[in-house]
Order: C-alpha cells, then structure tokens, then sequence
C-alpha cells in the first residue's frame, strides 16, 4: 500500500491512498492527515487496507501528481542514522573524523519543521558552503516505547520512505568538530512521494533493510546505484537506539545515512562527498566539485518488477537571489 | 504578559493568558493553542493585549495550576546553544572536548516532540546513566526567514522560556566523540508554566539577554543562582546562527545553555557537572554524584521586586520500574 499527501492551504496536507500503477488516489475518512494515521495506527489500518481494495478494484479519482507534498510535510521528529560501514569510512578518511565506537550505530537528530515535497527547488544560500545529495532509505514509526528491543522495533516500523538528505559539506566538518552534531549544516531534506507499508516491498524488505538499489542521477548522468540491504544496522536497531532514553512519538522519522556499499568503484555513490573520498584514495585528491546552482539530482528505487516504489525524487538546486 | 498552556485531551493544550499574580487567566478566542498564535502572531497580539487588560482589571478564572503543561508541550523545532562561556571551558577541562571555534556559537537540535510540565516527574532509565539537571534560559521566534541578520533576529524572539535541559552525562561525553551530536544524553526538557513577553522582564531584558539570576535548588539545598546576562552569544546571534541556511518555523524554541558565570565558585551552578568540573580543578577529583531516583530540583526566576517570572520548574526523577 501506498500513501502520499496533497498540497492543501495546510501544512499538513491531505492524506490518500494511492493505486498501485500511481494513478489514482482516495482521500481516507476520518483520518485527514497522514500524522492523524499514525497517531491511531491500529484505527487507521483497516480503513486504509480497505481503500486499498477499492483502487484495486478500479475506484478512485485521478492522482494530481503535481500537487504532492512529503509523505509527511513536517515531522515532530527526524532522526537519521549512519548505518552503511563504507560510507563512514570513506567520510573518515575525508574529514579526518574518528571511527563509531563499535556496535552503537551513529545518529543525529535533524530539522523536521519541513521535508521538502520531491520535485520543489532547493534554495540554499551559497554553493560555497559545499551543496551535497545524500541518497537514504528511512521509515516511519508509530508511538515506540523507552527502551524498546530490536526484535520488538521492528513491528514500530509502519511506513518506508526515500529521502535526500541535503548536506553542506564545507560546513560539516567545522560543526562536528565541536561534537554538538550538524545545524546549519544539514538544512531540510526532501522525500519521495510515496510512503508505503513494508509490505509492499515483498521478500525485498528483511531484516529490517531494504534489499533494493537506490538510483541517483546528477544531472542526466547516472551517479551511482548501490543496494540498501548492506546496513551494518537494520533500521530495527536504529530503532532501539534511538528509543534508548526516550519515547518515540508517533510519526518519528528514522533514516538508514547515505546508501552506500563497499564495491563503490563499480556501484557508484549516493553523495558527491563519496566520490570525492574515492578520487583522494584513488587519485591524492578530489576532482569532482560539489553542486552548483541549477544543478538537479534526480533519485528513485525501482522494484525488481520495474515499478517505481517510491516515485522519484527530482529537484533543481537554486539560489534565493535567483 | 505571561503565556500558559492547560491540560486538555489534545497534546497541545489550551492557550490562556494569565494575570500578574499568576492566580486568574483568559481563554483567547480563535488562537486555541500557543502554536496557533505563533503561527500568526501579527494578529494574535491585539487580542492577547486586550485580555492582559482584562485581567489587570480583575477579570478572569481561577488559574489550575495542577493543569500546566509547559507552554509549547510539543515544538516543531529546539535548538540549544551554549553560551555561557565559563560553562563551556568547565566542560572542556571535564570531558575533554576541543573549546570551540571563535565567534561561532555553539549549537545542537534536540528533541522537541515533547516537552515536560513543570511538576510531573521525570522518568528515565538508570541511574548509571549520570542524571544531570542543566538550568537555562529560552526563547519562542515567529517565523524566521533565512539569512535573518542578528539586529533583525532581536524583533522575531516574541516569548522568553526558563527550561530545565536533562542531561544524561555518561553518555554525552560517547556520543560527543562521534561528533553527530546528542541522542541518547539529551532526553526531553522541562519548562516552567508561563512564557513571558519580553516586556515583562523590563529593564532585565537588554541586549537579546535575561539579565536575572536563575535559582537552583537540589533536594532543598540552594545549588546555584548565576546571572542569565553573561552570555557570550545574545539570543539573537543564536537566533542569526541557527537560521543561517535554513527557516525557522514560528514556535522555534531557541535554549541559552546551561546558565554560569565565571565567579561559579560563589554563585553556585546550575548542573552538577559544572560543579563537578570545580572540584576536579580545585580537589583534583569529582565528589558530587550525578541525581539518584528520588531527587527533586528546583528552578525560579524571580524579578527584583520578588515575583517569579515564569513560575517553578519543580521535578523529582524516577524509574521507569518505580
């Protein structure tokens, strides 16, 4: 099943269920947002299969395609992990940063007032501050108990989401330094438009990973296309860290960090800064640059049937004096 | 004027101004929550000033002080500095962490899916964890564009906030190290009932700073009451920094960091870590344990004709398994 959020005069949106070919969509009675679902999961589930039916079966009004915003337009909380081994150590060996301390994955707790919808422009102040894509998978829980197992997490885990984590990379460095974690380095990320429910993904969705590829494209040219299942943490265990010290509200974002496996050379990347830790390993420096205004980054996980999962993240990066 | 927000069946509450005395206060028709009036603030203001009116002319219900929740219960968006630089250089010396950059404040993102009423309790995991209380003062912006200069941030802080910012100190130093910042060590604040109009402070609110002491008392034992005035950063640099590549949205909460000043050795602090940074100096060793399950603290800020400001944050720590 699949769910998105039409634009309305709120920031919220509008919730509705969405046919599986990406046509056609109904709004969900009783639940006007997709916030209000996740606040009353158990209530909203089989409202929501129900309408899952009825588009099956050939019923609902066409999808305005141009109207979607995020999933969830604003989140009370965006946590995102690092969960991918090559990622990190190609990071540590560009910005000189210390390894995790083994078995406790990393994470940061980042701007959730906004997710950018997966085709507006990204307006960032200045290309000097290192502009950066960062390809994830993330899901999205229901209301998770302090202190929750693993093994309990993963039935916390309600929706599956695509994210761009935008990153600007001059600046992360300087801020990670002081161990307060990034602020005006990681601005608003953007989502794809589809949520959907593990289910949806079949026997691609185990172990708490996403065993699909995540395909990203800079500028009409194919970037990189690594596989989400290699997290050295399933989002299951981001899960129990992350609830470690604190309730989870429901609707808690949780992202996997930048897609990334370790035959980078053949798979290519999901972040400009990977290929530049490959160019100074390969090469004693980096020769790609970082983006530029008008530059567009276009992202999506395709199931081994062809069928956009997520539907696709396509955006242009823009000044605000343009 | 003071803000407070009561208890009802939606986690936001209820939006009332309350009177002087703390003792009566008004519902404010059309801005059913403090959210609300700082989505639109421009218009909320009149409205809010007309009841402050009311209630100077002893209008107004009885105020259920049981009732509060904390003014915000829930924030899109937290941003915490630290800008008490006696603070910092004692956490430096504690947990060997690098002194920061010059003339960048420091800053993190914490959780703000929730936060805490003045007097419920405080529930988290273990001792073990080293529970510390960090005093502090906040404050509430409308919306803030990017790239807001910090002479123009001073007009977009509408609320001033006392917090209580719960530390877990065990871990923080671990998760520092990573340089992602705070998850785990930093679970949700406490607020005190009322937020206060900058106005209310009077000649004490100058220069983007709360120029009063906050009291801080540990099990009944006074602890600390350093000066909010010293602050090397005002809040509107913290306000410029936090905003320098991304919007705030209004109801953005903006923290001081822990309150100290430089003569701590005879005002006291407003965390035991601080306190424990002076006994390594002075002792050579740590003496003062972190809080047990039990333990109540205590914070006010009272004006100089001896009114409090924001009313008590007054808290006991307990086990999840109590």
């Amino acid at each position: 099943m699949r769910l998105a959020t039409l634009r309305t005069a709120s920031p919220d949106g509008r919730l509705v269920v969405v046919s599986a070919d990406g046509l056609r969509c109904l709004d969900v009675p009783g639940f006007p947002t997709l916030q209000a679902a996740l606040d009353d999961w158990t209530g909203a589930a089989p409202r929501l299969a129900g309408l899952d039916r009825q588009l099956a079966a050939g019923e609902g009004e066409p999808l305005a395609t141009g109207d979607l915003l995020a999933p969830l337009p604003r989140a009370w909380q965006w946590l995102d992990g690092s969960a991918f081994r090559s990622h990190g150590q190609l990071m540590e060996q560009l910005f000189g940063s210390p390894p995790p301390p083994p078995g406790r994955p990393l994470m940061y707790q980042g701007l959730s007032h906004r997710f950018l919808s997966a085709t507006e422009d990204v307006v960032l102040p200045r290309t000097e501050d290192g502009i950066d894509f960062e390809g994830e998978f993330g899901v999205i829980t229901d209301a998770v108990p302090m202190g929750v197992a693993p093994e309990e997490a993963l039935g916390h885990i309600r929706l599956i989401v695509q994210i761009n984590d935008w990153s600007l990379r001059v600046l992360a460095p300087v801020e990670m330094k002081t161990g307060f974690g990034w602020v005006q380095a990681k601005p608003a990320c953007s989502a794809a438009p589809f949520a959907v429910t593990p289910d949806s993904l079949g026997e691609a969705w185990r172990d708490g990973r996403v065993h699909l590829p995540l395909t990203v494209d800079w500028n009409g040219q194919r970037f990189g296309a690594p596989q989400g299942g290699v997290m050295e943490f399933g989002f299951h265990d981001l899960i129990a860290h992350a609830a470690s010290t604190r309730d989870l509200c429901a609707g808690t974002i949780i992202g996997s960090g930048t897609v990334s496996n370790p035959d980078y050379r053949d798979v290519g990347s999901t972040c400009i800064a990977e290929r530049r830790g490959i160019e100074m390993l390969d090469e004693g420096s980096a020769r790609t640059a970082y983006m530029q205004f008008g530059d567009r980054v276009r992202m999506e996980c395709t199931l081994p049937d062809g069928r956009t999962l997520f539907g696709a993240i396509d955006q242009t990066v823009r000044s605000p004096r343009a």
